[in-house]
């Protein structure tokens, strides 16, 4: 069906005593307030989850109607509800990205055409390559694992009447300012969220969609009953009340800066970063790369394979941004096994 | 497209300040073995979920190998699998029961027979009325919302090459000896288990499937990738040991005192209460059923309605097995109330 691993992630990629470079989630752990209030919420699992005060929480942060929210049980479940309660004639997804969408499309029946944005071209989103006739688009923004961060002009310019265009925005509370969101609500324009990777929930499958309301009634109509557990809808409105969403530019613009420090080191090591990264991982490309990806996990350290990404090849590796202190050994350790 | 309100649910008639016996959630929380296990589970949400340990409990609980298990967000979740999965030309489900398989079937664009088991027959289930060409027939057992146990035999004779059988064992753990369990696998039987009922879960999403290995990767490929939340699957790892299958046993011998307590009770105010009950709900047929069962809640009880699932109306109304005290207590506000 795929010449790609299609279902191949980062988390396969970790394990005992590695240092995760593979996987993008931000933080080792939730933070100490969203940890208690899950525990809290443990004494609630009798009753069946709702997701009420969730979608309220969800819509107040972003200033839209509730009617315009459905919270998902993590942004990959909106990725399977979209390949269920659509039947589109042409899909596309705009690749170097995130596989789960084509992947779900395909498990839906759907055929999907692939458009590959290319390194020569920095993987900058090029609105001429996606086929006219194309009644679904996919894209990431910023995008895993090339960490561009497509313009929104360039995005709406997508967007028209008869296609859905999706806009994965797993990532885009990792950039200052949320700078190129959609998120504040456009016509045939579908935002997806994620609140696992800011806040150390991979566990928990907590995520959203910011849709008009007729799409989001006709996903809700193919959502499995109850999807998101009660923790999840914890997890969601704590994240949106404005403290958290404070707290969440501030760690946003603290991987700015340790994205840069991880840049330059990259670039002293003679390990060129690809594109205009603006994401909390960058993407890199060296000679025998599967080789060096190797040496580097005897040496303690997994990266992010890129050859499962279609439009990449085995020389491709993500490596997430770490702390200083982190990212300093990784780069002594890439100059020692390079 | 439906008749009924599939999406009915009982724990859309609960509300604060009344006694539930709505949803058939036997515990008012998790155990405290089990909340701690959960509580400690916390600090590892930044990692994505796996159900590798989860699926392996299964097995070992219910010795079948591995192969033959999907761990799922709770049986839910397994009714639109099976719907995504597999395309019937002819899907039967057998009511009054439980409503989400037939809405999954629904959601998914299949046509649904009904096959209607009687009052008069005390909800018996006669395999006769079955018809012979259905490909994918639904039965639960016990059944939700009678009570009704169906023997194994009767069930296993529906299982015919061609044919999925797929019965819903939600309740069984709630069945002494989970008699007339088909859990330990018979050709073109899906078993389907959920955790939430018995162990206070119901806000987590967790349970089960169990199929020959073929049905089992038909339904994981369409599965949403990481559905099961880490704490979904440290509950199930934590509901499948030794001392819990045991207390679950534990737990069913006092449910079966409960109701029989609930039923003579019901029994002396007048109330006949329906079929030979088994699992931990009774149902019971009344005279102006919509106006007791307003009453009830004026009075602060809250039962389930019965005119949501084909083959009841609205003098049908289900009641939980509770505790003595609180089954001692409703009964006199029934008997003041009626």
């Amino acid at each position: 069906m795929s010449d790609y691993d299609l279902h191949h992630h980062g988390d396969r990629e970790v394990g005992p005593g590695l240092v995760d470079l593979a996987v993008n989630v931000r933080l080792p752990r939730p933070p100490a307030w969203l940890r208690d209030e899950l525990a809290s919420a443990l004494d609630s699992l009798a009753a069946y989850p709702s997701t009420v005060d969730a979608v309220q929480a969800v819509a107040g942060r972003h200033g839209r109607p509730s009617s315009e929210v459905l919270v998902t049980a993590g942004a990959a479940e909106a990725f399977t509800l979209l390949a269920s309660a659509f039947r589109p004639r042409h899909a596309v997804v705009v690749h170097p990205q995130f596989t789960e969408p084509e992947a779900a499309l395909r498990a839906a029946g759907h055929a999907v055409s692939r458009v590959i944005l290319t390194e020569a071209d920095g993987f900058v989103l090029d609105p001429a390559l996606v086929p006219a006739e194309a009644d679904l688009v996919f894209v990431g923004n910023p995008t895993n694992p090339t960490s561009v961060l497509h313009p929104a002009p360039a995005l709406l310019s997508l967007a028209r009447p008869g296609r859905l265009l999706v806009v994965d925005e797993a990532f885009l509370d990792a950039i200052p300012g949320e700078a190129e969101s959609l998120a504040s609500g456009f016509p045939g324009v579908v935002v997806l969220r994620s609140l696992t990777k800011t806040w150390g929930l991979a566990g928990l499958r907590a995520g959203y969609v910011l849709a008009s309301a007729d799409v989001v009634e006709r996903l809700r109509a193919v959502q499995v009953p109850w999807s998101v557990s009660t923790l999840a809808g914890v997890a969601t409105v704590a994240c949106c009340r404005p403290s958290a969403v404070e707290e969440a530019e501030k760690l946003a613009i603290a991987a700015e800066s340790d994205r840069e420090f991880l840049v330059s080191g990259l670039v002293a090591a003679g390990v060129p970063v690809l594109g205009d990264p603006r994401g909390p991982f960058v993407l890199v490309r060296v000679p025998d790369g599967a080789s060096l990806r190797a040496r580097l996990r005897e040496a303690g350290y997994a990266v992010r394979r890129g050859d499962t990404f279609p439009g990449l090849g085995p020389d491709h590796l993500r490596l997430a941004v770490r702390d200083r202190a982190t990212t300093d050994a990784f780069l002594a350790t890439l100059r020692e096994v390079s």
